[in-house]
């Protein structure tokens, strides 16, 4: 069961954290952007050939303690066919270094179509007669809610279904400034659209529970609404909460600390830019050279952990 | 600006439509699928390559009076890179045809990250120095406003900006069965959420209004709710709404009619089955042999534009 693997892993590495690979041009050093610009030519091709020995670069330092990679889809889009090939290869090289993939997507659609984003991203493509592929080798995918069950149930046949090795992470209440804008509104009965959200979560999680107590489906609240993350950890304690919003977007460990349940499990907590561009940080640079961007993001990976267990440990 | 060019193109086909190209491989005629992967190998890029060219045989055959194709982008990600490179083959060739594009993603995401999904499918990818080059050719995207303003900020730069060449289309109400689970909930003070997302797309055009007195930024309201399009359009008169649901899924024409204007603009219908798959329906199946999809796909098309504008003209 997917949910169970993640816990497995978090445990053993004693780490709730997951490194999201957001990999703009920017983020990369420069040495290793104009080796491969130079090898592949200034092209959609060689951008994503950067983005790809970045991205391993990182992996190749963390997968001993980190649990999960998350790629953003977005800035693999960015750079076309190109950048979707490198999405995959990156999800296939974290997957051989045992690290598990949510791959952060925010996929929807009506059924049928929510039926191929599934296929795409948590099944196999039929090609022909006995013939199936995988089309990406991600463990998890993030889903937005607003469509309703049905472009949902798609989704949840690869989660609570057969060997239940797929998970969700549905949109709840998200990071941003203006999270609030649609998220916030309260209905007549003084519910709000993301509490509604949550309690839809439980449903879609149903029964389908593992052996920590938790099932697949779980949900996005940002570290940035430590209140409203409190809330929602409340109505879905059985679901695990992808938490972004960490480091960068200005949440903090306490923060995202309160979407922990109190058996110290029920959350994953993202980081991003803080890790990629360690190399950078005021807090690093005088440590690592660029050519040294891994070790700087192991290093800023192990000061996150530290924080964070830390601030678990202080609500059990 | 994107929404005079495209009520120029409906005006001049008089067609207000657009053909969905969301192609299941069961959509494809086994004659060419066959040769597809016998050139190919049964593979992703033999899928992705037929995909290819059952497009170009529908484009090929209605691009002079369709002003606009839809590709669906979950039926291409479904075959990994090879499919996403088919995907924007599929955008190159219909604009040199002289088809406009509203390619259907239905993303989503917190500002930095939904400035990279514009940038990928409005926009320019930067690679160095003075060079950027275009991921996807398409001329607007549909979009989930469930994130909030941020969210769609990066978006209507490219709408509401500059040349203005670029629209979006926010999900108001789509036409699955369960789309009233969020978006029909009623707020404290009567409202529901989809009157509330209408408001939002009126506020995101703003004053941004061309010609024709449409702003780019469009509304996704399906045909299987007539009633609630109506009440739709009656919030946005200054946004174009793109219709799904007409024909498979059960949408009619006159349901339709009702997301256009008393000018007899306001609308773009969607259909995607009944037009791809018109050779196999029992309407046509006698007229055409497979070999003639693209013929049978006309047919089809002009039946529905006749029997739209037919609709359309009794309401005015």
């Amino acid at each position: 069961m997917f949910i169970d693997k993640l816990i497995n892993d978090i445990i053993k590495k004693d780490n709730p954290t997951v490194i999201g690979l957001d990999p703009k041009l920017e983020y990369i050093p420069k040495f290793l952007l104009e080796k491969m610009f130079s090898e592949y030519g200034p092209t959609m091709s060689g951008a994503a050939q950067a983005i790809l020995k970045f991205n391993i670069g990182i992996i190749d330092e963390t997968f001993d303690m980190v649990p999960c990679i998350k790629p953003q889809s977005a800035y693999y889009e960015m750079y076309g066919h190109d950048g979707v090939e490198v999405l995959a290869n990156t999800i296939e090289y974290a997957k051989s270094r045992g690290m598990m993939i949510i791959l952060d997507g925010k996929r929807n659609d009506i059924g049928s179509t929510a039926d191929a984003y599934a296929t795409a991203y948590l099944g196999e493509t039929f090609i022909r007669d006995s013939i199936s592929q995988r089309a990406f080798l991600a463990d998890a995918l993030t889903v937005n809610g607003y469509i309703g069950i049905d472009g949902i149930e798609p989704f949840l046949k690869h989660c609570n279904q057969g060997e239940k090795e797929k998970g969700i992470f549905v949109l709840v209440k998200t990071s941003n400034p203006s999270s609030g804008q649609l998220q916030d509104l309260c209905m007549e009965n003084g519910e709000t659209v993301y509490e509604i959200m949550a309690n839809l979560v439980n449903e879609w999680g149903g029964d389908n529970i593992g052996e920590y107590g938790y099932t697949n489906i779980g949900a996005v609240v940002g570290a940035t609404f430590p209140e409203q993350a409190e809330q929602v950890r409340n109505i879905i304690s059985k679901s695990y909460i992808l938490v972004p919003g960490y480091g960068a977007q200005g949440g903090t460990a306490d923060g995202a600390a309160k979407s922990f349940n109190k058996d110290g499990l029920g959350a994953i907590v993202n980081a991003s830019r803080s890790i990629m561009c360690a190399y950078k940080d005021s807090k690093w640079k005088d440590k690592f050279r660029p050519e040294e961007f891994g070790k700087a993001a192991r290093a800023e990976a192990m000061r996150m952990k530290d924080e964070l267990n830390s601030a678990i440990s202080k609500r059990q």
